[in-house]
């Protein structure tokens, strides 16, 4: 590896691809100039695809014939060594980049992954992590559907991974840890979560811990690490998203409802976008599995170039934030 | 008891109590002749505060100096056979009253009602169950949080009571099932949730089962009886409501951030708040505790009036939709 940091991309994942990828790398040049992409895929397809405004020296074409389908088991996936999703994992397991990203599919990522990097030592599983936006700025949540379930050490190994996570991403910012929960109160909750709750006061920390946070107030941004374990951290998530696609459906439809309604809103156009904007979900795009020696950057199938590059400098942050580093010396701290 | 509909109602729990339970039977009476009401509380205080609007044929006051303070734990509050509460309970257990309706102390009403009411036959756990909002119309969502671990058993019984309550809100329209998971092929989620799958498919039902739904399909309308354990299903219904008021006060703070945007907001008030009635979460007020041999609402705490006479609504409707000969009938058909 040389002085550049390196993202290693599998081009041929996701809806869209290769061109959503490419056009994703080309927005992310126009903003930066110290990371080199290695591109694993279909090379005359990203020929082709790829922008002339990204400069020949940032890039290099890794080809392969072969790629993930989409509808692809994980199992199965994962069992040819020669697609561009394998190659761009193994490229990170051999040093030969920082970090891996895919669009692709998201069971098969996390199979080959574990198949190839090692797990950070003293960390028993990794997790899936996301960002989250609160009424001050972002969340970390995790983990968001790696584990089904998961042990008070799991959700302690959490605590740890998601701090030195938002604090790659956010250094300026305090981490302020909480555990997702159906009440605020001491005793609430299952033995695993009331058990954390004992750990997670009175080990040493480089975090505040605060305790329980309920479902209400994951937004409210007085706390910004979240742990859970993977289900209820899934079904969270996408009750989320699935709440807020219904929310501005019934806006949109009673906004636009009669001819004042449509009249005021082509006034109140520039406001509505700025609202639109805000809740953007290419922003909050990417989903990182760490626990590992390299973080895996997976991001959503269904995204455009613009939620692409969102994530590419998720693992820009990742990369010159040290995660690995971080979690590494934490870690160490606590057991 | 006599012919007509009997509610018993604790006027002394909940946020300006016994007012605005009082006020709410009001605003129920104004669009109800056949419910008489059985009002639990200190005679003076409700003597005073209920309006000259209801007539007084439809109610009795039964008069007591104790009542549940909404800081005691359950089990605190459970103590005073004497409480408002307690004697609403009673009424119930002692076939005095047709159902039971408290806006108080959540825990000690659970407890107490637990204490007083018999489970119906075969069924191992009560649920707490409530509506949410879907496209369509409404989802009724069990549990909600009274069983933190849940087995197969218990879900298919919650399948059961979750759908006799839907037939009772809503007998026009069609019961589909579905059980909250990660994912929505068949080898997801753990080995409760997959057990129950297998045995909703093949047992006799009188509903349509629909597999499994995501958080991010509880609000398409595609199913409208959701089950889950009391874990997941707090945190998926604490979650929505924390995203649902995170969008509006994010729209409400940028469609009024400059003057164009007051201006138009203004012009579009009766579809803005349109949206805000369609949102109203008065409109899903009242959780209902299913099982037990008489079902028992619980009005959220910081209702208003409006809000309360919804949750009366609700009692009504579980009435005259003879809920639990229902469960029962359903119960015996499935074991």
């Amino acid at each position: 590896m040389n002085n550049k940091f390196i993202i290693a991309v599998d081009a041929m994942g996701g809806e869209g691809s290769p061109k959503k990828v490419l056009d994703g790398i080309s927005i992310f040049c126009e903003k930066n100039n110290d990371i080199f992409f290695k591109i694993f895929g279909d090379k005359n397809l990203i020929e082709k695809n790829i922008s002339k405004k990204v400069n020949k020296d940032r890039y290099d074409i890794i080809h392969t014939d072969d790629f993930v389908k989409d509808e692809d088991s994980a199992f199965m996936g994962a069992k040819n060594k020669k697609t561009s999703m394998w190659l761009a994992v193994e490229s990170v397991k051999n040093k030969e980049a920082n970090i891996v990203i895919s669009a692709g599919n998201t069971g098969a990522l996390f199979v080959i992954a574990k198949l190839n990097i090692e797990m950070i030592d003293k960390i028993d599983k990794p997790a899936l992590s996301g960002l989250w936006p609160n009424k001050l700025g972002m969340n970390v949540v995790l983990d968001l559907g790696a584990n089904i379930e998961c042990s008070e050490k799991n959700l302690l190994d959490f605590s740890i991974m998601g701090t030195s996570l938002f604090k790659s991403l956010f250094p300026s910012e305090e981490a302020k840890v909480a555990l997702l929960n159906i009440g605020s109160e001491e005793g609430k909750g299952n033995e695993t979560i009331k058990n954390t709750y004992q750990r997670l006061s009175t080990v040493k920390k480089n975090f505040i811990f605060k305790g329980y946070v309920e479902g209400n107030n994951i937004m409210t941004g007085d706390v910004n690490v979240i742990i859970t374990d993977g289900f209820t951290g899934n079904i969270a998530l996408k009750t989320a998203e699935g709440t807020a696609s219904f929310i501005t459906s019934e806006l949109k439809k009673i906004l636009t409802s009669n001819f004042l309604g449509k009249f005021s809103s082509i006034i109140n156009m520039k406001n509505l976008n700025k609202f639109k904007d805000k809740l953007d979900p290419r922003k909050y795009n990417g989903a990182i599995l760490i626990g590992l020696k390299s973080p895996v950057v997976k991001s959503h199938g269904s995204t455009d170039s613009v939620g692409f590059s969102n994530s590419l400098s998720v693992c820009e942050k990742i990369i010159k934030g040290n995660l690995i580093d971080k979690i590494k010396e934490n870690i160490n701290d606590i057991y």
